[in-house]
C-alpha cells in the first residue's frame, strides 16, 4: 500500500512557534504610529492587544513557547495531515511528487484556530472579557468564536457585507459557538457610518470591517481586538503548519523543491513557508517558495512596497508592505479570504529580499483546479485554498514538460463546504475573470500617506 | 499535556471487517422474493448487485479481507480519530470518560464514504458502469459521488425532494463529485410518477427515492444499484469504526462501560457496535450497547419485528426487521438520515437477541446537545450524529447524579456543515419536538404483507 498521509502523534505537536525576525538578514521597517509617524512602541498597541501579543509582535527570540493550554487546545486536530496527493498526480500524469499539508481538519475548516486559539489563550489570562474582530469569507471569524467558546470570551464578529448576506451557514457556524456577528458596515461605528452615508449599499470590505472592530475595541478597557492575519504575532503562530511539514517531509523521505500558498493576507502561506525560509536563509533548503495570490487583488505582483494603513478608515498604524492602496474596495470575487488591499509586512519585506517569489491565478482557473482536486482527492477545497491548487498543478504540469521530477509542497489551508455557493455559481458558469486594472492601482497608490 | 486524541498510523488500517454473523447464536430469518415469498438466491439480486457484495451479504465468515485498492482509498482519512472529550466531561462536571469516534474527517464528511469505496471498488472490478442510489440528508450521495469519481464510475443519486430542496450545498458538492442529482420523487421512473400523480407535492422519503433508483437499475445490465445503510454488506463495511475504536481504547487504557450510536438504517451504530457485540457474545465484554432513535421516526422503541420491504413501492425483497411500515413517509424532522421506516435487520435481530437496547431522542433536545458539544469540542454534528450526543450526555449526567464513574464511547458519524439551516432553524426557535403518534404506527403496520 502507497503511503498518502503522513500522521504525528499529539505528542509531535511543536513545542514553540519559529520565530524568522532572528534569522532576517536586515530588519523589517518600523510601523509607524498613524498620528506621529514615528514608530510605535508596545504601549500604543496596549488599548488593542493583550501584551504578551504585542511583545510577540515584535520579538526577535527564534523559539517561542507554545503554551500548555494551547497545545492542549491544538491536540484536537494538530499535528494536521500531510498528503501525498498521488491520486491527482496520477489524474495529471505527472513525474512531480505532489503533497499537501491539510488545514481543514480543524473543527473550524482552516488554518485560521492556529492564532485564535493563542490570541484567546492570552487575552483571557490578561483579563479581557470580550474580543472583536474582521471576517472576509468567515474562516477567521468561525476559529475565533470557537477559540473564545473554548476560553470563555464573548466574541463579536463584524462580517463583509457580502459574506453576511452569502454565508448564512457561516453565519450560523459562528453563532452556534456563541459568537454574536453584525454586517459591516454597520450603523454601530463611526467608521461604518460614515460609510454607509457615502455608499449606502457598500458590499464591505476586510479594511472596513477592521475599521470598525479596532473602533469598538479602542472604546471599551475589557474588549481587545484580534486579528486574524498580516501581523507578525499570527504570522508566528501559523509556523506549526511548516514545523509539522518538515517532520512529515522527512517521514517521507522527500525534500520540496518548491513550497506554495495562497496570499491574501499572508497567513497560511507564511505558516507553512517561513520555517523553510528560515533554512534558506542558513544555506540549508534550496526550494523555491511562491505566493500565489488572484489576479483580482494582486498585492504582491502589481501593489507597491511602501507605507500605508492597515484599514479603510486609517484607525491602525502604518506598516510598509506590499499595497493596493488602503481605500481601495476590491473586487467581490469568491475567494473573500484574498480580498484585502495590502499584504503581511514580514511576506512582503521577505519578497523584498529575494526570498521568495509570487505568482498570479485567475478566479476561474482557481475553481478548475479545484474542482480536479476535488474528483481527485475527496476534499472541495476553499476558493482560497483553490489559488494553492493551481499553483501546484502549474508546477506539476511544466515537471510533466520537462519530463523531470519535481517535489512539490503546498498548503491546502481550509475545506469550502461553506463556500458552496461559489461552486453552485462557477459550474453554472457565471464567474467571470477579473484583472484589477493598472489605472486603478495607480489612483488607490496616489492617495497613500507620504512617509519620509 | 492530556492526550485528547488517539490516532493510528496508515498502517493500521484494519485488513479485514468483522462480521458478526459467524458469532451470532441464532441466523437471521432469510429475505423473502417479493413475488414468491421464498427465501431469495444470489441470482436473485445480480440485476442490482455486484455478485462480490451479494457473497458478502450472506456469507458467514468472520474476517472479510478488506481489498488492498480499498485500503488506499481508506488510508486518506483512515484510522479515524477517536478523542476522550475532555472539555465537554468538564462543562457536564461529569465523573464519566466520554470518548467519541469522528468519522466526519473522510472527505465526505461522514462515516458513509467506509462502505461507498468498497461499493464503488466492486462495481468497477465486476464491470458496471453506472450507479444509481438514493440519498436523504445527503450524506450517503456524497460519499458514493466521492467513491464513484476515484474508480471512473457514472453517479446517479435520487435526492429525497425536501433535501433537495433545503440542501443546494449538498446538491452542488455531489455535482463538483461529477454525480447527476436528481430531486425524487421524479418522473423518470414508474415508482416517481405514480406518487406524483397522487401527491403532487411530495417532499418524498427515503424508500421512494430506495425505489426509483432500484428501477433505474434493474432496467439496465452495466447499472447497477447501490444502498448505503440496511443491507448486511453495508453494515460490514463499517466494522472499521469499531475494529479502530478497540485499538484506540486500549490505548486510552479505558474500556467502554456504554457504546452508543444513532440509528435511521443503522450502519454507523452498527459499525462502531457490532465488534463490541461479538465480544459480548463471547463473554468478553460487558458493555451496554445502545442505539439512539429519533422520537419521530423509533423504529426500535416504537416498530414491531416483523418482515417488510424497504422501499415504498415494494420492488425490493422482504426482510424481518423492526419497522413502522414501508408506506409510512415519516415527518420532514430535520435529521434526514434517520427518516426510514426500518431498521437494518442485523441491528434488529441483534436487539431481538437482547444484546442491544433503545432510546428515543426528542429533535430539540439532539440539537441543544449538538450546540452544547460544538461550544466544547469545536465540532458542530449532523443533526442525525446530535442524537448520539444526546444519548452520551444522558449517560454522562446519569454518573453525574449516581457519582460513580463510568466510561462512555459514541459514534460521531459526521459534521453538520452541509446541515446549517437547520441550526438556523432551531437557534431561532423554528423546531418542534415530534412523536410519531401510536394510531399511525398501527395504521401502517396494519398494511403490512402478511408471512407465514
Amino acid at each position: 500500500m502507497d503511503t498518502i498521509q503522513y500522521t504525528l502523534p499529539q505528542d509531535r505537536i511543536p513545542r514553540a512557534w519559529y520565530n524568522i525576525l532572528a534569522d532576517l538578514p536586515r530588519p523589517m521597517a518600523p510601523v509607524l504610529h498613524p498620528g506621529t509617524m514615528k514608530p510605535i512602541g508596545p504601549d500604543d498597541l496596549a488599548p488593542l492587544f493583550p501584551m504578551s501579543l504585542i511583545l510577540q509582535e515584535v520579538s526577535t527570540e527564534r523559539d517561542i513557547e507554545i503554551p500548555g493550554e494551547v497545545r492542549q487546545v491544538y491536540a484536537q486536530w494538530r499535528p494536521s495531515p500531510l498528503f501525498r496527493a498521488r491520486r491527482l498526480e496520477k489524474a495529471l500524469d505527472t513525474p512531480a511528487h505532489m503533497y499537501y499539508k491539510y488545514e481543514g481538519v480543524g473543527p473550524a475548516g482552516s488554518h485560521k484556530s492556529n492564532t485564535a486559539v493563542p490570541q484567546a489563550f492570552y487575552n483571557k489570562q490578561e483579563g479581557t472579557k470580550r474580543l472583536t474582530t474582521e471576517t472576509g469569507a468567515g474562516q477567521w471569524g468561525s476559529a475565533l468564536a470557537m477559540a473564545s467558546a473554548f476560553f470563555g470570551l464573548e466574541c463579536k464578529v463584524y462580517m463583509v457585507r457580502v459574506s453576511y448576506d452569502q454565508k448564512p451557514y457561516r453565519r450560523a457556524l459562528m453563532e452556534a459557538f456563541g459568537a454574536s456577528i453584525t454586517a459591516s458596515p454597520s450603523r454601530e461605528t463611526e467608521t461604518g457610518r460614515a460609510i454607509l452615508a457615502e455608499h449606502p449599499h457598500s458590499n464591505g470590505s476586510l479594511g472596513i470591517a477592521i475599521s470598525e472592530a479596532v473602533e469598538m475595541a479602542a472604546k471599551d478597557p475589557h474588549t481587545k481586538y484580534a486579528l486574524g492575519s498580516v501581523l507578525n504575532h499570527v504570522l508566528l503562530h501559523q509556523t506549526v503548519i511548516g514545523l509539522e511539514a518538515m517532520e512529515q517531509m522527512a517521514m517521507a523521505g522527500d525534500e520540496p523543491d518548491v513550497v506554495l500558498g495562497c496570499t491574501g493576507g499572508g497567513s497560511n502561506f507564511a505558516g507553512l513557508a517561513m520555517p523553510y525560509v528560515g533554512r534558506k536563509i542558513k544555506g540549508q533548503c534550496h526550494a523555491r517558495v511562491v505566493a500565489v495570490e488572484p489576479a483580482a487583488c494582486p498585492s504582491l505582483t502589481k501593489g507597491r512596497f511602501t507605507y500605508d494603513f492597515g484599514d479603510t478608515g486609517h484607525l491602525t498604524p502604518l506598516v510598509k508592505m506590499h499595497t493596493l492602496g488602503s481605500t481601495f474596495v476590491p473586487p467581490g470575487i469568491h475567494a473573500g479570504g484574498l480580498r484585502y488591499h495590502g499584504m503581511a509586512p514580514l511576506v512582503s519585506h521577505v519578497m523584498d529580499l529575494g526570498l521568495m517569489e509570487a505568482i498570479t491565478v485567475h478566479q476561474l482557473d482557481a475553481f478548475a483546479a479545484g474542482i480536479q482536486f476535488a474528483r481527485s482527492e475527496g476534499i472541495i477545497p476553499a476558493p482560497e485554498a483553490n489559488h494553492a491548487v493551481a499553483g501546484a498543478v502549474r508546477e506539476a504540469l511544466r515537471a510533466k514538460e520537462e519530463g523531470k521530477p519535481r517535489t512539490i509542497l503546498f498548503s491546502l489551508s481550509g475545506h469550502g463546504h461553506f463556500d458552496m455557493q461559489s461552486y453552485i455559481d462557477y459550474q453554472a458558469g457565471k464567474l467571470e475573470n477579473y484583472e484589477y486594472p493598472a489605472e486603478e492601482i495607480a489612483m488607490a497608490l496616489a492617495g497613500l500617506p507620504t512617509v519620509s
